[in-house]
């Protein structure tokens, strides 16, 4: 049986160790925590994810901004988790979000950014379209100093501590133009990771995150995360997708891909 | 601009290389494709999912059966891209799922199994509770011989054209209890190049394969898409989630993570 505790990051199991130079042996071992989150807004569930518990308030908040649901800080008047009964196993996995009573909701505008009209029919570019008319470009690009750009991943790994013990979560951090961290969480979904660190600056309003690194890859979604959240510039350690830098380049955003000790790759 | 083909996993384009000892210079370089995919069953549109394009009616298929939608093989009449503009800049993105006219579209199950009462309300019990009241836990599970198993990532990776390309695809392949690989995939998603090759094993009846390994970790949902296709182990070149562990043991399948060339741990 797993051990499980409600804000640990890593949660500890007995696994076998196999090896082809010894018998197998039984050993103890962490895991990166994940568990169901449900965010419920007027009454409504809105969404469910599997995430790594913790920071639950900044990722229900960071999902709402990058879904474009909330605009401003006043715009949340509280988030609590639900009263659960005491004798539960669990408590924790359902969140709600009360909204100021002026602000829309609109369902709609949570379905994915995907189904513009266009002369494509769908593709890529409608996509991007589809974000543009909820966050529009930015005016102007961010660059970021080349020997601040390989400090950025060094950091962020600095602070994984979950990440060292488990080898199962992603990393995510918003830096200011100098290279100073702001905030950087970790989760099991790497959407999740970036949703908490922009509710982090949302809720405690931060505006001076011009950069969002990721330990991982950069896709579309990441791309329009960090467009929502106003932030200039992406820093991915592994590969961006096309679309990625499709998006980048359409969006003001800089992106940079690969970020390693002293190389790197700028897309645009 | 990015060049797009429609069914390369790689898009070419232009980036600057950075270093820390010379001057920036530009360089071609290979991106993998990201493009959306929109899956739509008797007329209705049921998911779109940001993929990379080809293989896209095994992702269908995969997807539906994983989803509890498809049961057998000749529950699909036709999948068939729509007929679209040709004068549009990208065509393949829409994809008609014909299913026979006796399989029931229980839309509810698009869902996310993570919402059945529980004593816990919500927690990863009961999300894996919910899964297995349509996919009930294997009868015996499939133990992997040692020197079988640190060969599997090897054959993925093997396998992996686009992936030392672009660095930026997820693989996953599916291999009999021999360890011979039946069929491997890529996407920009990790759910997807599940979905490819367990849609490629449903649509054409492959009945060995007891193996899914993956390039990347292994968490809740890759474990339920392996027991919707009865796949009775899972290999994971990175780590396994906590839930993905407690749902192997529930489930009776086998869990490996961490498989390196020659260690690797097991979970259950």
């Amino acid at each position: 049986m797993i051990a499980e505790s409600d804000m640990d990051p890593s949660v500890q199991t007995n696994v076998t160790r196999l090896s082809l130079q010894s018998p197998p042996r039984t050993a103890p071992d962490f895991l990166a925590a994940e568990e169901p989150l449900e965010i419920r807004v007027r009454g409504r569930s809105i969404a469910v994810t599997m995430r790594t518990p913790g920071h639950d308030e900044e990722l229900a908040s960071g999902f709402l901004l990058t879904e474009g649901i909330l605009r401003r800080r006043a715009d949340i008047i509280e988030i609590a988790h639900c009263a659960t009964d005491p004798g539960a196993a669990l408590t924790g996995n359902i969140l709600n979000v009360f909204l100021a009573p002026d602000v829309p909701l609109d369902l709609e505008k949570l379905t994915r950014h995907v189904f513009s009209a266009s002369s494509c029919g769908l593709c890529g570019k409608a996509s991007i379209d589809s974000v543009f008319m909820q966050f529009p470009p930015l005016e102007a690009r961010v660059e970021i100093e080349t020997k601040v750009l390989f400090e950025l991943p060094k950091r962020l790994r600095a602070s994984q501590s979950a990440f060292e013990a488990t080898g199962g979560l992603h990393g995510a951090a918003l830096f200011n133009r100098a290279g100073e961290l702001l905030i950087a969480r970790e989760d099991i979904g790497r959407h999740n990771a970036v949703d908490k660190v922009i509710g982090h600056a949302f809720l405690n309003e931060i505006t001076a995150a011009d950069i969002l690194v990721v330990s991982g890859r950069a896709s579309f979604e990441i791309m329009q995360k960090a467009l929502a959240a106003r932030v200039g510039a992406v820093v991915a350690v592994s590969a961006p997708s096309s679309l990625a830098v499709e998006f980048a380049r359409e969006a003001n955003q800089s992106l940079y891909g690969f970020v390693r000790d002293k190389t790197a790759n700028h897309y645009n």
